[in-house]
């Protein structure tokens, strides 16, 4: 068996010990929430891989896992590759994970090849990325490089009520202890993180970034007064589902005039009843788009159209901004240094948020793409070919091996 | 102290004693949906204060609790009074035990007073009324009365996907023997039930039923395509969150055109994720009006704005019938010998469903209802003032004593 083929097989062989993971039987996909067991299950999967290849593992202050390849001279500052474990509700099996193993396979195609290594590896595993559990996005990678408030992160909150500080100190993590970690940084030479295209747009099998387009998350609170749905006349009502309906529509309508995309993922009606009015609707609106002006514009447009409906229907409402992530530029740099290492390769922007945009602030930063034949991603039905992957852990090896040549 | 303080005070105790259970802590209002520990302990509560009476207790195979008074001498048809304990989703305090809590202070001021009966006294707290936990309002009775095929009720589920057969078994009773009772439906000659008004059309403390106006419940499901809220194209989308937006703005629209109304308290979204377009939402719509044909015409409104919208995104939509009930005129010479009793008294429909009118299609039923000032119902802030639910326990105690008298 030659290298090719063994790294082929090495890669399959995780993957296949990942797949049953925290997937719905019923064919709903993955949910693999941070700090929930499946994801828990998946991060302890990933240290035991490292250590069965004598990797150096460390878990940072903020929940992250790193695991570290110092061949003997190694030295200097380490090229940092990896991603996610963590899923959104009914995610994929590619988004995050693929970036992982694809890290490993890598790893051990290098050494495979006996490939002279000058400076530490590291594979990354990064704390909640999709926010699906406690809301923000990328929270592992925010806190490393200190993009948001640690005190703001403790007291967030899961669907169930639990803060963050109360889950990290279930895992043994220090809740005090969260923040900037620049030792940790100051470790590190680059970021490049591998991960699943989440559009149509590579048409080949691997692919490098550009930027990540500005993008943010706001929540919208309705609220209005709960009452009988079969007594209360509608003259009398005051109901919080009809301006949530309009946020809906409203949203749609702005990010098509503004070349932009706008979703309504995610709602809660309190209380919930059939045959109850509800007193109050909480929906979140995800908007992003090819400049700050055009996902500004896209939340102003929604805003002034729900007041006007909110007011019309005695429904008071109020607008929080959860994230907000201007535009991304990868380091140019690093990003030609990668497409010559490639031998070429199409370079395209993504209107997916990740660890390496956040990173991006601190440290030379770039991503791989791997081709998406459908384009479908946070869904079920998310996939890559296996021959993309395998070109996609060639196309890092040769990124790290040049990167990490010394 | 004479009877009626008396018996002002043992309603005073008992409803300070329902008070607490089940209750938000955070002024959210109550969630005793049936068979969970809040509602199992308020059937505890009702069969303590039943067994205090020295009433005989029984449990029918469907799950209702009947508490008779049977007074040396009575015989023949007994008169059944009561209500239910389960609520909505933060309902009210009011709706349900006010008619248990009422009908147990009614039978204690009959036997203070030394009221000569001549026939048993029922009071019943019927299961499942609001059908907030299994989706099929009035469960008990229906199921009692043969207005519900046993095997469709066995295969209901609650939200967490257990079947109505589980939580019965679980309760010991036997999902085989659900259905309907004739034997017990036999012993009673008529049904009474007190109940808190749900609008603001009882402008005294105490009315008379005169009909349940027509009503339903209707669930639409929208099926399209899970997707990435970044990199899917707005025209690549077949978000089925659109064409539910359509529904509840068709819905208002609809029912003001047809002087009904129409509310949408409930939906569902999966995966439920901020950055995932959802795959598919299911959503409930409440429609009551003055006639089957303004509320048949609602839903078909509804269906047609829907199709329309859905079809316009890519997105199926199935729209299934959960419950329908024409509408119930109560049986006119008992309300009339109610009316004389009371020496008069406001004769109002409503637009709630009531277990009083599934007993209708069996048995001569009334309904009294009790002031609610604001109108609101279905939310914490329900409520009516202690006079008038104790002029509602005399209302109730003068008409038992009535029909009772044999």
């Amino acid at each position: 068996m030659d290298t090719a083929t063994d790294a082929a097989a090495r890669f399959e062989e995780m993957w296949a010990a990942l797949l049953p993971i925290g997937r719905d039987p019923d064919g709903g996909g993955y949910r693999r929430f941070a700090w929930t067991p499946p994801e828990l299950e998946c991060r302890a999967w990933f240290l035991d891989e490292a250590r069965r290849r004598g990797l150096d593992v460390e878990r940072d202050r903020n929940g992250n896992l790193f695991a570290w390849w110092r061949p003997d001279g190694a030295a200097g500052p380490a090229v940092l590759t990896g991603s996610h474990l963590d899923s959104v509700p009914g995610g994929g099996a590619f988004d995050g994970p693929l970036g992982v193993v694809s890290a490993l396979a890598a790893i051990d195609l290098l050494r495979a090849r006996g490939e002279r290594i000058g400076r530490p590896v590291g594979v990354a595993v990064f704390a909640e990325e999709e926010g699906a559990r406690f809301g923000v996005a990328c929270l592992g990678s925010r806190l490393l490089t200190g993009a948001i408030d640690p005190s703001r992160a403790r007291a967030l909150r899961d669907g169930d009520g639990r803060t963050f500080a109360d889950v990290l100190a279930a895992d043994g993590l220090d809740p005090d202890a969260i923040g900037p970690d620049d030792d940790l940084l100051g470790r590190v030479g680059c970021f490049v993180e591998l991960h699943v295209e989440q559009g149509r747009a590579l048409q080949e099998p691997v692919g490098v970034a550009s930027a990540i387009i500005p993008h943010g998350r706001w929540r919208f609170d309705f609220t209005g007064e709960g009452n009988h749905a079969g007594t209360t006349r509608l003259a009398d009502r005051r109901d919080p589902m009809l301006p949530f309906a309009h946020m809906v529509l409203a949203a749609r309508e702005a990010a098509a005039r503004r070349d932009a995309v706008a979703t309504v993922g995610k709602v809660h009606v309190t209380p919930g009843g059939v045959n109850a009015v509800p007193s109050s609707v909480a929906a979140w609106l995800d908007a992003r788009g090819p400049s700050d002006d055009a996902v500004r514009g896209v939340v102003a447009d929604v805003h002034e159209a729900v007041r006007a409906a909110a007011s019309s229907h005695g429904v008071a409402v109020d607008l929080s901004e959860e994230s907000y992530t201007e535009v991304v530029g990868f380091d140019t740099a690093l990003r030609d240094r990668i497409v010559r290492t490639l031998g070429g390769a199409p370079v395209l922007p993504t209107g997916a948020g990740h660890d390496a945009g956040v990173l991006a602030a601190r440290l030379p930063t770039a991503m791989l793409f791997v081709r998406n034949p459908t384009g479908v991603s946070h869904a079920p039905a998310e996939h890559a070919e296996t021959a993309d992957c395998l070109a996609g852990v060639e196309a890092l090896a040769a990124v790290l091996a040049d990167l990490a040549r010394g």
